[in-house]
């Protein structure tokens, strides 16, 4: 095997042989020119900035690059009294700093429930078992083996918004809308592995199982599985980063992130769900009565502005793009409207860039604000026809016990000073 | 203004008022949860791995991630000789290494003639001047106010695949085609800013020039500029990289990289092109009778097999995926075939995922493998008929003088043994 790091070498010989004239006609020219240029800069007027002036960092393309030091507050956040330890933890994107519907890795929401698992790709197993004809074990290198396919999907986790069901409360659309991203996914179809392993007729539920300590177990409905589940191991191109479950996780498109099962382990089939802790006790919707809702998998319809909002205040008065992002886990978004009232006039924005089934799309609407109050909304509506809800129309079906599945109508308030603040309407 | 880090301290004492109970119940009981999985562990059998036994990284969310330690061959990787300083270098993307069609920013190839500048956002400036009514200059607030679009393109160099005139020269697809990537980019229109400042009647031309050391110069036709150019700021979401132009850079879909202007600070319109530096003694090709091709604008339909390849070569027997990417400075790619006997039987590859007009795309071919030798290639047609040729009709058209857009059908070698290495096929 040519290892990647020995190729240069090893073409030198014959790149100096067959191809000198091209390095120094072609290529080297450029250095003596950057010599040129620093020779150039002491004739320069004072006012040129210096990085016209220098030459910039030569050894600065790293290896694997990072943003610029001017964007360092671009970051993901936790918000450390919200979960007893650390090891169990929620990690918000920064909605309010990106834009288009791609987020990139680096700044992924992230929650697991017993720290970040740390796989050896070489020690990496998936156990398929349970009503089976076969169980089988694939290695990584089986899985990367098989027909694979490129799907870019929103994951939101279902506690996203949570703290919103009982009023306003926390200021910045990160923390309130945070918990979700919208990435390509590169895995191989869940239907594949199990009609290699030959269903059982009783065969209807799968059990999805993660390998990090806290064991993440979710039952999975087989039609579900069947249909368009994935068993996935890149995400925007690179593998899978540690949080998000590296080597390998499950992909529930438009379900809440709790069951795209991250480090997944096993998968177990049955004739019926679990009732694991994870789908009893958590992530279950309490109701007015007591009583608690199960498997409320699919995330409904749901949109926020995401600038402005309380992280990035209204800058200046005249012309200004409200940006913003919608999602649902019903199919495709077909409109997105936007109050500037709370409510009571709606106008409908400009959907910008590709619109996927289950995805983030990313939408506009252009106003000249003139520094009058205003109080902005943004509502979604997908191809089922459903449309998102007020807070208010959501807590008279499910009261506010729940922290699940909160995907009301968000409403920011714009000051004459162009502060944002969350606020509740009606 | 709001600071995004006093939001959680700021809204506490509201969340502890009115959902103390959410915090209890909701939240904190997995943090409890974790400490009965360490509890638990010590009755695990032995062959359970530490990252089951133990809790995983508790602090490990950084603000902004990166990807796995066992990730770390998964580099761009410039090569040394190449260039005569390190100012002026190109950074090559992992192609092997990666698959769907997004390129992660911490792998785009990156090529800079002056090293890599580092412009204050806050100092930036945008001039536009020349054959306009009104000349005028954006800060990057500015832009930043004014309408934006997302658009999925891939960008190559002009050099990419340079080195391959004279022959198979390097051995890996990252050093032969991973002067290409593919983002979502976010940008405003540059008609809209031509539009501000008028146009005069006699306006036919751009200069577009970066604030780098290098002052990198290129003429761009003003039909062009006015079609579908964009000043763009970000990729993927976040702000552009700093090696890709920080904070704002030009977009030009489908033409050569080295027009994208980095570190954009002026765009002077003309009545005729500049001829630059960059657009006579380089990035022009020299043709066989010594004369040179002014501004081949245009990247050809191009597409390369990622893996198998030299760096990555066949692990074993039996089913494999073939995997490629295809684009074409033209349009949309409509199709991409295989052959695995260097060109004389050809068969349609899959493409999976998206199709965007000027972006990468995906192309799969499922193979049984037995161990005989291959001579695998891939030929992608785009939308307009255009075949993508083989090195040789390239040739005899086009001589072995020049370094750039070689865009001819790349032969990987398969050996018995699995290795692959790059050759020249008939």
């Amino acid at each position: 095997m040519t290892k990647p790091t020995d190729t240069p070498r090893a073409s030198r010989r014959r790149f100096l042989a067959g191809a000198a004239k091209l390095s120094a006609a072609g290529l080297a020219a450029a250095g003596a020119a950057g010599r040129a240029i620093a020779d150039n800069a002491k004739n320069l007027p004072p006012n040129v900035p210096d990085w016209t002036r220098q030459l910039g960092d030569g050894v600065g393309v790293r290896p694997y690059g990072h943003p610029s030091k001017y964007e360092k507050d671009v970051v993901r956040r936790t918000v450390p009294w919200l979960t007893a330890t650390p090891e169990s933890s929620v990690a918000f994107t920064p909605l309010h700093e990106l834009d288009g519907i791609i987020t990139p890795n680096g700044l992924c929401f992230e929650r697991h429930h017993g720290g970040i698992a740390e796989v050896d790709p070489h020690d990496y197993r998936l156990m398929l078992h349970g009503l089976v004809d076969k169980p089988l074990i694939f290695t990584l290198e089986d899985i990367k083996r098989l027909p694979r396919v490129n799907k870019i999907y929103f994951l939101e986790c279902a506690a996203n918004s949570g703290m919103e069901w009982r009023g306003a409360q926390l200021n910045g659309c990160q923390y309130t809308h945070g918990m979700v991203h919208c990435v390509q996914y590169t895995g191989v179809p869940l239907k594949i592995l199990l009609e290699q392993a030959g269903l059982k007729p009783n065969a209807k539920w799968i059990l999805a199982e993660g390998a990090d300590a806290a064991a993440m177990t979710r039952s999975i409905p087989l039609a579900k599985a069947l249909d368009d589940c994935l068993v996935a191991y890149r995400m925007n191109g690179e593998m899978l980063r540690p949080e998000q479950g590296y080597p390998v996780r499950l992909v529930v498109p438009g379900w809440e992130g709790n069951v795209w099962v991250k480090w997944l382990r096993r998968l177990k089939v049955g004739d019926q769900p679990w009732y694991t802790r994870e789908e009893t006790s958590k992530y279950s919707d309490l109701m007015e009565n007591g009583k608690a809702r199960k498997f409320t998998f699919e995330m409904d319809a749901k949109s926020v502005i995401t600038s402005p909002s309380p992280q990035v205040p209204l800058g200046q008065k005249g012309f200004t793009v409200i940006s913003g992002l919608a999602w649902s886990g019903r199919g495709k978004v077909r409109r997105v409207d936007i109050s500037l009232d709370g409510g009571r006039n709606w106008r409908t924005a400009r959907i910008d860039g590709p619109v996927f089934d289950r995805a983030c799309v990313r939408f506009y609407a252009e106003i000249e604000w003139n520094g009058e109050p205003l109080l902005m909304q943004s509502r979604a509506m997908d191809e089922t026809g459903y449309v998102q809800p007020t807070k208010d129309a959501l807590r008279k079906i499910r009261g506010v016990n729940s922290i699940y599945h909160n995907n009301g109508i968000q409403t920011w308030s714009i000051k004459p000073d162009g502060e944002v603040e969350n606020v509740e309407v009606g």
